[in-house]
């Protein structure tokens, strides 16, 4: 996940806070994460972080957005093939294999999202997140359509199907397979299914 | 979910905490449970949880392994029609609306599926429900395409397909939607499937 120029428009100490914990959430994960971790990965005082944070879960609110945000920033552009972004949109969310560190953060987002129904703020979070994610599918399917890569299908049920497959799979990658195992069988139902939606099958 | 005569076969001390487990559960959920809650509905004393168990972390391994094992009870048995098996299952994993105690059993399901990257008994109980459950789907699909309900599919492919959908939708119903919300539009994904691969599209 490329963050670029996202987050140009925040405060400069928020930001500098949001880039030490998506460091400190790499190496350490979620459920371990301390202020001290955050602090050890910035080069300005522990004191700052409390001047804009109550405690962790304050932080970790904020920080959901932020890396939320920056993925929505990552959703394919229009430009390639509807059948291309859609390809790229999947391997985003789906990667084949995954290193030590973007597992952590998967790992990471994916317990946040547990939080979804103990706190309204990260609820809403994930909804827009999903809302987005379900926008961009909708659009990817509809113009494939129209430039005859997929076959005519009702756009708002298979875009709501993908997404729910996409998360299924990303919940059983990220619990009961182990981080460095490849999930090969699971994407080749996704296979299956674009194959199914294509006009040439591949 | 009904558990009959399952359990039978546990040491009737722990089966009683599991049972006292049960209802506090779903009184209270996962997150805030508490050893008191447990012994508030168990009518010995909090002496014989302490006897059988070191904590609440250990009690819930077992928990685990119970309600899971209760779940696997009642997959639907052969009998009925491939296609009516099906829609039981479905109904069992994926209820349109769901009162506030077995919600609160759902999502302390799921809560608990977070532990398994951190522990591999947890992660070993949900790989193997897992995978009864794609075998009961592999298992209803070979049956039916036999005998013309389903077409002509790739059991394994659809199976596992339709097993990381009902995950999924599963998922974002217990974190984005909130409890009293009807799934309704998440269903139609699941009911698109079943006229796709049904012989007799109702």
């Amino acid at each position: 996940m490329s963050f670029e120029n996202y987050g140009d428009d925040m405060d400069p100490g928020k930001r500098d806070i949001m880039e030490a914990t998506h460091i400190a959430v790499k190496k350490h994960g979620y459920s371990d994460l301390t202020i001290q971790h955050i602090a050890d990965e910035f080069d300005r005082s522990k004191a700052l972080i409390y001047y804009h944070y109550d405690g962790r879960d304050d932080l970790l609110v904020d920080f959901l957005k932020y890396i939320l945000g920056g993925f929505l920033a990552t959703l394919p552009e229009e430009g390639s093939s509807p059948r291309e972004e859609l390809d790229d949109l999947i391997e985003l969310l789906l990667p084949t294999t995954v290193n030590e560190e973007p597992y952590r953060l998967m790992l990471s987002m994916f317990e946040l999202r547990m939080n979804a129904p103990h706190d309204e703020a990260v609820r809403e979070q994930y909804l827009e997140v999903e809302e987005r994610v379900r926008m961009a599918l909708e659009d990817i399917l509809r113009r494939g359509i129209e430039s005859n890569e997929f076959v005519d299908i009702n756009v708002e049920v298979e875009a709501e199907t993908l997404l729910s497959l996409l998360i299924g799979i990303r919940a059983r990658r990220l619990t009961v397979y182990n981080p460095e195992q490849s999930i090969e069988p699971l994407k080749a139902t996704i296979d299956a299914y674009l194959d199914r939606i294509s006009t040439a099958v591949e």
